[in-house]
């Protein structure tokens, strides 16, 4: 069926089911001018909001509509987990090419209510256009925090472990795969590609990391070499990262030998990971759960700034920047 | 200067600049994962999200980036406004074809920035992407409002007055206006293409109308038709408009003669006017404070269903819900 055949309305009565899981502190959902909540009680709010844009965020030649309705929810919750927040709600607005039929946006709704669901985030509101220039997803999350338990990036202090959750890299090579006929054909591919088209947020961590220590954190968004650089820059400390200890999927290994790249520059300049970068204190990291997720200690925060990256040989080397950065 | 000369981070120090305008409540603005804010003890939290895409929703050879800007922020703060409640902050999604100027990205955020400082809103975070078929802004505001105070568009009920401010069709007939060569030459045509080019939002009015018994509102982004079917369906009622009720300006009057137009057309079918309809006890009306605002009883609430349209002669005729519907 096509978009004008059921029109904005029908659209959204379609939308509306099953978008609240968590009724709750739901006063007012999809259908009047705003949404309204009840905010947690003595808790902080949280608001992140990411803008995904066809044929640069992402293509339909290589993505369904379902894996990009749960990446576009990911990519928000992972800004949340990144603060220490627990996701609550979320807002979605969609801009329509006139051409995409109505399963098209049913099974992308589809996909953002799985990982709604999962984290037992409501869809309360959000606006649907039509976009002639491209398919165009805005998301907007509000999470909340307890005071005690935000994360900003400015908290790394010197002496503190650099970590990372996960194995890093692996979306940034399953989106070269993506690129490289027949790679349906290697198993090792599969991983990858799906750690770049659905990756999962570390919502369940992100909350406990406070708690347990941690001084800073970043969700890995834009390469880790990039998101070090944001933790040194906005706590005023330098961080070392060690090559070595850097941790890679079996998967990558195999798939970059292949394609000829290395882990490490999949790591480091890839992005789009969203696994969780923070600083803890070296006598904290004994005290992390390790039930679910692996925790890697890459690095060290050191009085100073930049960022430096010591080799294998034990040679230290200033650490670009580098990462995506749309514009340039 | 070219957008690809400051970056993705240049651009986004300069966003910074002057966001922040009621710093009170905010923890964290611009430059972390997410913003953080202390909600309002005791109160809902409001949410709302509005997408404008180039061409359809704004057309760049007839509004400046600074007004642009103004119109994103007004229509979000618009529906802060209809539920009664005070807009607090602001989430700012931008994508930018690679071809705009860091002028016009500063302009734009200008324009957003006059109405946010005018209000208190405050920017505290958002997205900056490339968008290579046409600019693309997306707007999130949450606001507070007090529970007792709270307007959705269900409360209407039989014998209520329906009541709207300032005066309808203004922006329709601007745009209009905006498509016929030597506009300018026209006086009346100014305050009209005004009216659409830069909307004033009823944020000061919004929060007051319940504390006045008003039992219902939504803001005319859509129509007057369409918004009193709105009411109507939401409420479970019949809405009665008498068409020789319903407020003009002196100017559309003129403009609408020379285009050959109705004013009452524009009224109903036009939207993007941005004033407020309420329903409100008969009782009430005159409790309404007469300052800075007109109001004008142009209905009333029936028990039944649907919008009746009642002529100058007397005839009554039922109202369509026409109004802009994307993908129609």
């Amino acid at each position: 069926m096509k978009l004008k055949e059921v029109g904005e309305f029908g659209l959204i009565d379609l939308i509306k089911q099953d978008a609240i899981v968590d009724p709750g502190d739901v006063v007012v959902g999809i259908g009047d001018d705003a949404a309204v909540y009840v905010p947690g009680a003595g808790k902080y709010e949280l608001l992140t909001t990411d803008m995904l844009v066809e044929n640069v965020h992402f293509d339909l030649s290589n993505t369904s509509a379902w894996q990009l309705g749960y990446k576009a929810i990911a990519v928000n919750l992972s800004d949340i987990a990144a603060m220490g927040g627990r996701p609550r709600h979320t807002v979605v607005s969609i801009g329509l090419p006139p051409h995409l039929s109505v399963d098209f946006v049913v099974d992308l709704y589809k996909g953002m209510k799985e990982l709604c669901r999962e984290f037992m985030v409501n869809i309360i509101g959000g606006d649907t256009v039509s976009s002639p220039g491209g398919l165009v997803i805005n998301i907007g999350v509000v999470g909340e925090v307890e005071p005690a338990k935000l994360l900003k990036r400015s908290g790394a202090k010197p002496g503190d472990l650099v970590v990372v959750t996960g194995t890093l890299g692996d979306s940034a090579c399953g989106l070269d795969l993506l690129f490289r006929q027949g790679w349906e054909k290697f198993d090792f591919a599969w991983p990858l590609v799906t750690a770049h088209l659905t990756p999962r947020p570390q919502v369940a961590v992100g909350p406990t990391l406070a708690a347990f220590g941690a001084t800073s954190a970043d969700d890995i968004s834009d390469g880790l070499a990039s998101e070090a650089h944001e933790l040194a820059r906005a706590s005023g400390v330098g961080l070392r990262l060690y090559a070595d200890k850097i941790p890679f999927s079996g998967e990558i290994v195999q798939a970059a030998a292949m394609l000829g790249k290395k882990p490490l520059d999949y790591a480091l300049f890839g992005g789009e990971d969203f696994q969780l970068v923070f600083t803890i204190g070296a006598e904290k990291i004994a005290c992390l759960p390790q039930d679910g997720v692996s925790f890697t200690t890459v690095g060290e925060v050191f009085s100073g700034q930049g960022v430096l990256l010591v080799d294998v040989a034990g040679a230290s080397t200033e650490l670009e920047p580098k990462g995506y950065n749309h514009f340039r």
